[in-house]
Order: C-alpha cells, then structure tokens, then sequence
C-alpha cells in the first residue's frame, strides 16, 4: 500500500534497537481518513474470501481491525490479554511470549463469539517475530473455526514471523513490509 | 439513541452486582454496523462544536472513539494504562481509581499528541462513577486543550458519574441512560 509506505517515510521515527515509532498516525494518535484507506485496502485483498468476523488482540489493534471490519460488513473481535494464566472454561486461552518485554502473557477469548463456523481475518498493527499472530491462529484452532489469513499495518520483516507463518501456509498480507531500517533508513520490500 | 436501548434490552445480560453485560455487540464482540452508527449519532451531536480530536483510554472504547473520529473527519488519540506511576517527562499523566477493581493505576498520552490548541471530545464505552473520565478531562487540562464534552455508549446514572460530571459544567451525552437495573430489568431515562 503505497500511502502506508509514505506515511513511515514521512511520519515514522527510527529508534535505536529496530523501533519503528508510529504513534502520530497509526497506533497513539490515528489519523482516521487514513484508517479508513486502510480498512478499504484491508476489504479489496479479502473481499472474496467469505469472512465471518474480524479477531484482533487489544489494544492497538482494534481501531485497524474495526475499520476493516466496518468495511467487509462483518462483526469485529478482539482477544484481550490476562497478566495470570488463570482462566475459566468460558473462554478459549493460549499464551503468548513477547520479545519486547521478555514476558508472557495470555490471551483470551470467550467462547460465545468464536464459533466453529467462522471463518476468520486475524487483523494487527504489527508483526515483527509473529507470537501474537499465532496466538491468534491457535485461539481459532481452539475455536474451530477456519482461518482465512491475516491483515497487518506493519510487517518487520528482518524479525522473520511473516515469513515464517507464509511458510507454515498461511495467508498473510501486509500494508507495507519492511526489509531493514539500517543506518536509520526504511527499506521497503518490492 | 433508540437503537442502542433495543440492543441493550435485546442483547445485553444483567448480572448481580450491578454489572451490564454487551460483549456481544459493545466491548468485545463489536457490532461494526452499530458501530458505524453510534459515530454518526455521536458525530450528529457534537457536529457543530469545532472538535479538533477524539480522545478516549483504551482498550474498550477504541472502537467507539474510532467510529466517532471517523465520522468527524478529525483524528483519534488514546491514552494509555500502564500499572505503575513511573512516567517520563514525554507525556501527561493522571492516576484513576477502578472502583471495578479497586485499584489505581496511571494513563498517559504523549505530548505530542494533545495540544493547548485542541478541542477535543472525549469517547468511552461506559460511565458509571466517572472515575476514567475525570482521568481524560485532567489530561487535557494538562495539556492546555479545551474540552467540548464527552460522548459515552451506556450511563449507569445509578452511579452518579456522569450527573456530577453535568453538574461540573461538562457536556455528558450518553447514547443510552441506565437508571435503574432493579430486579434483572433495565430502565432508562427519558
């Protein structure tokens, strides 16, 4: 997505450490014409593939994950994250490792709005080593309902879990996709 | 906003304590046809009022405040919880008591972000003692910008937030007046 790449360019901050800060229009502050460009993007490339529901995890996922879903005309989703692995039997559970803060965390999702019949678009902001998404993926799994791929703002690519879950043959589209950010510079995969 | 009465008698569940179930609809499971029309009934109400950001804390009334800002045409920004009160000098932050689970903990939003030139319209999915609400209207006081009003999905009025927020002198519309969930049966205020 062309405008996705202008934004980073223009917009987005290099930090040291691989840190792409994009709070001034994606994930803080949200510039909401643009949201919505993204949600029509997010439609044309899964416009055919019978989608049910749009899943997310919270927090900075939901309003991309909203705004796709208004599109597709669909129910939006999303899991919300437990600090404890005390969950009850009401809700589909798995646990996720993040790499940013070197914790786990579990997520969760109840069990009445996952449905076996669902086929399912795993929408999120980012994707750098892809834990969240497969959280997501397994949540779905539990569920058994179908997973038809995933929609991210932002793939890091040089962190290598959009690879790895295209590999493990699932679908994922990314609005840009970026190769490295060495030396301070954004490289874009063609 | 007659809509969402029907959705909160057809859909919501009461249970004891006081608590207003909508995860089907409202904060987990998000209608997004609904949604598109609560941010046109909240966009009709403050239309004429020069909002220059929807302000909102996440992660339930992301979506609402996205819809909204959409339909603005103005950008959305959320404050952030974090557990602890260790903050930078990057950001303004104000310490909310849950009266939920009865605990503090701190939000922040980026200076950045919310400016002294701002008008901003404040966005939650529910007010019951106005605890989270006071936290936003703080943050903007902080930051110098004016508060036009606050846009709320379901007022529990039976916890007074939101009638000692009008008696402050602040703008409260809430698409939907609980007064009253006596008995299993809701009643709101006409």
């Amino acid at each position: 997505m062309q405008l996705m790449e202008e934004k980073i360019r223009t917009e987005g901050k290099i930090l040291p450490g691989g840190i792409l800060k994009v709070g001034s229009f994606l994930n803080q502050q949200i510039d909401t014409g643009f949201l919505r460009a993204m949600g029509r993007e997010i439609a044309r490339l899964y416009g055919g593939s019978g989608i049910t529901k749009v899943l997310t995890i919270e927090a900075s996922g939901i309003a991309i994950a909203a705004a796709a879903a208004m599109e597709l005309g669909v129910p939006m989703l999303f899991a919300k994250k437990h600090k404890t692995s005390n969950v009850d039997g009401t809700v589909y559970s798995t646990v996720v490792h993040s790499f940013t803060h070197g914790t786990d965390y579990t997520v969760v999702v109840s069990r009445d709005y996952l449905l076996p019949g669902d086929t399912v678009l795993l929408v999120d902001d980012f994707l750098a080593n892809g834990a969240a998404l497969r959280g997501l993926v397994e949540l779905s799994r539990q569920a058994g309902a179908t997973v038809a791929g995933a929609a991210i703002a932002i793939e890091k690519a040089f962190q290598g879990g959009g690879d790895a879950l295209r590999a493990a043959g699932i679908r994922v589209e990314s609005l840009a996709v970026i190769e490295s950010m060495d030396g301070g510079t954004v490289t874009f995969r063609r």
